[in-house]
């Protein structure tokens, strides 16, 4: 997609390093920050330079394949392959990817290892990017199907960042929107600013500006009282983790979202590439929700009058925090999943029909 | 309540001024603030030096003994009443706090009209207090059955600040929290940050600081999986309108946290003075709900690591926001309204059996 009318993708390869879009410098400055080692890769997957689900699955593989290219004894390997996984623990894209890696390198003499070890990272890629078009060409027919029976502006909400900076193009959630907008269908979205880190204003928002669609941020807490107000016709959003039952495990806040969806006969979309989908857990229970810094809420990063990034401490000083970083919404609340290969229904035999 | 020890009301009248605590400062900075002009008083309740329903309406009644003191002109005082009237939309215990100060008035000579004036600002301050109180000692038995139910610490959600900033002393919400505090009931209470204006983490869990009672700030996002989780025992919060029918307007995202409680089972109540009941409206379509200015949710303000206050933009430079300050919980999402005089069903017979 583009970013001041130049096309990029999130990620490549390019001259023995990774190139990445630094999102923690977005929407204030735009930076493409070069990784070199595993390490880097490992790093820049922790402090969430690269964040959301597909795209650090994509990182982790190149991540692997700059491991491979440091040192190409199998253990070294091994090795950065169990910490990429446990670069973060919530999103199932990072395993997903590393195992795939893994299973394609398993044997590899030393001659060839680099190369296929790079073309399977392009690949992981590739095959992301076009499971993307596929959301949106399959999630355009919802919206197509809202605008035929409204005649007007069709208002979509979205939480978080499920745009193509959270995955290598398109977005899962904002792919639909992507596709509805070049087909010509008047749009608008309402962007969660999602809190703490604030990636519905500043990546959603930010890359909604940039394809000159339009939308206006909220705070999280203002969906509610436009979806009573029948100010919303549809939600999509992302996942990390989209249980074998349907559950979803997104972006801290969705289940709120979605309760209210339900509340207020809103369709509430879920929109995932298949390479999210964790068929061995069935119970919400089992995920492990990481628990981040308190800093993220207690301190905000801006720009002040002078046009210069400062972080700010807007809490009171002796106040603790907790901050989690996703919740479950169970499938009963979910309208359906939207993914590469059709809409299903958030259920094991709906997901089944699609995938088994 | 206490700050830093030393017991204050927010609002008192000495040396013909009012004074109050300046709440845009909180908590970075307590600086206590004179009015000194009608003028004034309106223009700390529209920029919010002052806030929560049952402050600003006892700061429109000193605020019209000012005007008094300035000019005894009947259509001066009146005019006067229409400003303060106007100041801020949605809390209806401005217009009856004025309301109450024009019956009082009315037919008085100018010989004695500012010592009633005074007075009556007086009493509706006294009685607030006395309201609050009583708030806490009805809400203290709800939470004292949880307690010897449980026999471990109660945690108590809330959002945005029913606290006794939002009212002349004890607070709303957190009267009954600090009843029990002082009976020797462990607590813990979750504060959401309440974006944009974060009066939860601002001046709730500065408060709840100040009376050393343990409790964490959480983004707006992250009730619904603590409740999931079973790590909420009930939610309290404050209302700006409760309406005939039991609904209630209060600030934004406190509709969603009803929602997620009526999800899991968590009991969910606000707590009010009669002053916030509005017995003409009885459709949520026809309140006021007031949009401040989309600056309150781009730019945020703190202290930088000189400890100098800064504000800094946080969202893209060429992205629109929306500021609705209020929502409207329907009252079958509410387990019952903790009153001055009891606890009620919230509909309109049970107000009823309390109020008329």
């Amino acid at each position: 997609m583009r970013i001041k009318g130049k096309e990029y993708r999130t990620i490549w390869f390019e001259n023995n390093v990774i190139k990445i879009i630094d999102q923690t410098k977005l929407p204030h400055q735009f930076v493409i920050k070069e990784l070199k080692t595993v390490n880097d890769a490992i790093n820049a997957i922790k402090v969430m330079e690269v964040r959301g689900a597909p795209l650090i699955g994509g990182t982790a593989a190149y991540g692997l394949a700059l491991a491979v290219q440091e040192n190409n004894d199998p253990e070294f390997i091994k090795n950065s392959s169990k910490e990429l996984v446990q670069s973060r623990p919530t999103a199932i894209n990072l395993k997903w990817a590393v195992d795939r890696m893994m299973k394609k390198l398993s044997g590899i003499n030393s001659h060839q290892i680099l190369d296929i070890a790079l073309n399977e990272a392009k690949e992981i890629c590739d095959e992301d990017e076009k499971f993307c078009e596929n959301i949106g060409i399959n999630g355009l027919k919802i919206i197509e199907e809202i605008y035929n029976k409204k005649r007007d502006t069709v208002n979509i909400l979205t939480h978080c960042n499920a745009g193509w900076l959270a995955t290598i193009n398109w977005g899962t959630a904002t792919s639909p929107i992507y596709h509805a907008h070049k087909k010509g269908i008047p749009l608008h979205v309402w962007v969660d600013e999602t809190r703490p880190r604030n990636q519905g204003a500043n990546l959603t928002s930010y890359e909604l500006n940039e394809e000159e669609i339009p939308n206006t941020i909220i705070a999280d807490n203002t969906g509610g009282i436009l979806m009573q107000r029948g100010e919303v016709d549809m939600c999509i959003v992302g996942t990390d983790r989209t249980l074998s039952n349907g559950d979803v495990c997104n972006k801290i806040g969705t289940y709120l979202k979605a309760l209210a969806a339900h509340d207020n006969n809103v369709p509430f979309y879920v929109a995932l590439p298949s390479s999210t989908i964790d068929w061995d857990i069935n119970d919400a229970k089992d995920i492990p929700i990481e628990e981040r810094k308190s800093e993220e809420l207690s301190h905000v990063e801006g720009v002040d009058e002078n046009n210069e990034i400062k972080k700010v401490l807007i809490y009171p000083t002796k106040s603790k925090a907790l901050n989690l970083a996703f919740d479950v919404t169970p499938a009963k609340y979910i309208t359906g999943l939207i993914t590469e290969r059709g809409i299903s229904e958030a259920s094991f035999d709906g997901l089944k029909k699609l995938f088994k």
